[in-house]
């Protein structure tokens, strides 16, 4: 298992069950012992949850954090004026128990929305999983749990990498599954580091770490009311990281990195997801070109459909880059499809390979699968992450409140 | 049943089994005793079927047609220079069973995409199909039926006005189901009418009627590479429709009727679907932002997998509004939902209503469902159709092929 956002130097984390789900944890909390510089993005929903709200306004004054606290199990989100009385009580409790400003003190929130909080529990909640903070892999665990809710297993990661002489560590912990979609769907995710980055810096990084992570998977096309991606910078390494300083690229590519890595994990555990699709399209003219067909392959119903029922069908495929928004000559389109049991060529320069049945019955039967799709219209690529469309995720939501 | 295509006068139809499914109806022709304007709408995914490439270019040219074939149970689409070549077999062929122009002919497919048409066959059907040319329910129904696919019943319409005191007759047919999204999914629709209508009007009238019609509904989200609307006037009633003419806004309110009912009926036949559910957002600032807000909520798949399971689930209703792109205010938002067994109030103004979970099973339990969303922006009003998303959704599209 990897250690998650106390594996960096001078966090600490706990999980909590307060009683707001019917067993499992529903609190987490994260302090820093030195102030954070942070970076957040919130979802595009024109709906936003009262937390989402709160963080927006905190993010605007470019102050350091000290805290962020969340619950799992409710979202706090069309509550009304109740939900931000909610948000409110959340924000003093947390800051009185800490000791903290309460302009100090983020919030995040997710499961059912529409039900006000039952704040209460949550109250009595905070002092109890302020009581368990500490920094181990127990606590980066407990945190996790306690901001799951469909989620099937943890998603946590954590990369030290070594620069000016010394250790810089990243941690990070998400929870996803269901509604996830690029432009930020329904997931959390936290990255802490013990290195000193300004928050111009972590913004930039973190809007183009997005941009080749959470914003290139697709479970079902849904965004949510509560989506937020946040990053903290303690600076405890005593290591600064600037732009032109050395060690930047390295920093850069672990950061990039760990956010991947928790994309990756929230989309391999997509509800009632069997199989983690990855595609890359190479030889785009355009960076947004090769995004766009690769995300558009990912999200298409019927190509999801097609990985479940482990139909090596490159029509559908096609028809989804062709709906893309990008142009692309038809005739000029390779696909080939692998996994661990191996490769078969779908598709050559638009035309149709017929391919041995029998060896892509046994490369579709794996879990993991790597669609490849060639043009030849320049040198640019991406790659998107999906999984495939199941009887289960119709199960799980159309049950799902009821 | 509803008459169909050859409800207008001076329209000929038939239907036809030539072999290219394995046991129903597959070949469709229909052609008018007098040359006919006309106009269409292809898909806008870049990956198009060879007929589409024919079509668009006759559509260029502005003549007027006197035939129309289809081919069911293969698209000739991603077929390369063979797939040019079995069209151009297809229009030579029938232009000559017809003793036509071959310019005259237009030609559709649909069906599995990669696969070369099985060209003798229909090549061999097409004057056995010209063989029961006729004008008569049985001939629209035929020829309805050669142009089905995974569908599950007939989509015909047909409608009569008294315009200067002659009858005006439009007949219409379609065949739909799965991959059905705005911007022309995979469907074929195509309207007849006896009334004298100039090309130029008739694309335009055409063009209308698709915004509030076939753009207006959603299966799955995914366009395909084969659709194609089509009208055609040959001017047999002896009426001629202008702008500024006598009956004009009748012949139109007619015209709309027949796309419209031809776009629900497809919509219903949503593979797998269980329940229509029709949407209608009033109070929108503009018609534009009506349109999108209408679209998303009935293209979200946690909204369809959430009527599935008959769960009054407003607060993904109002989440897909939020990621519409269309802006608004979540506090003036009000959500009611209806069928044959009543109303219930979900939201009011923002505030999410406490309802009767009794009378919300009932209602949601019916086969056809009205969501009424009421915003306060303005006057502009828009409707979009839906279905739900079932486990059979997935069946049909993960054992499509194979």
């Amino acid at each position: 298992m990897s250690r998650g956002i106390t594996a960096p130097k001078g966090f600490q984390a706990a999980g909590f069950y307060s009683g707001v789900k019917r067993k499992r944890k529903d609190l987490a909390m994260m302090v820093s012992q030195s102030p954070m510089n942070w970076a957040a993005l919130f979802t595009t929903n024109v709906v936003k949850a009262a937390p989402v709200l709160w963080g927006e306004s905190l993010l605007k004054t470019g102050k350091p954090l000290q805290a962020l606290v969340i619950n799992s199990g409710n979202a706090n989100a069309c509550t009304g004026e109740q939900g931000d009385l909610d948000l409110q009580k959340m924000v003093v409790q947390t800051a009185m128990t800490l000791s903290i400003p309460e302009t100090s003190v983020l919030v995040a929130s997710t499961g059912v929305i529409g039900v006000p909080l039952p704040i209460e529990k949550i109250l009595a909640g905070i002092p109890q999983v302020a009581n368990c903070l500490d920094a181990s892999q127990d606590a980066d665990d407990a945190a996790t749990q306690g901001i799951m809710t469909t989620d099937t297993f943890l998603k946590q990661a954590s990369m030290t990498v070594e620069i000016q002489g010394k250790e810089v560590t990243l941690g990070g912990m998400a929870k996803g599954s269901g509604m996830i979609h690029p432009n930020m769907a329904t997931m959390l995710a936290f990255v802490t580091t013990d290195a000193k980055v300004e928050t111009a810096l972590l913004q930039e990084l973190l809007k183009e770490a997005s941009d080749e992570s959470y914003h290139m998977i697709s479970v079902d096309g849904d965004t949510s009311t509560n989506d937020t991606v946040a990053v903290f910078a303690n600076g405890e390494s005593g290591v600064a990281i600037t732009k032109d300083g050395e060690g930047y690229r390295l920093f850069k590519e672990a950061f990039f990195k760990i956010h991947q890595t928790l994309a990756i994990a929230i989309v391999s555990d997509g509800e009632g997801a069997g199989k983690l699709i990855e595609v890359q399209v190479i030889g785009a003219a355009t960076k947004e070109a090769a995004k766009r067909m690769a995300r558009s392959i990912v999200s298409s119903s019927l190509v999801k459909t097609a990985f479940f029922g482990e139909d090596a069908n490159w029509g559908r495929i096609l028809c989804a880059m062709g709906y893309s928004g990008a142009d692309f000559n038809p005739k000029e389109v390779s696909i080939q499809i692998q996994s661990e049991q191996g490769l078969i060529d779908l598709m050559k320069q638009g035309v149709p390979i017929v391919f041995d049945e029998g060896l892509a019955a046994k490369i579709l039967a794996e879990e993991k699968l790597q669609v490849l799709v060639t043009i030849q219209d320049g040198e640019e690529q991406a790659i998107a992450w999906g999984c495939d469309l199941s009887y289960e995720y119709v199960k799980i939501n159309g049950e799902y409140r009821t």
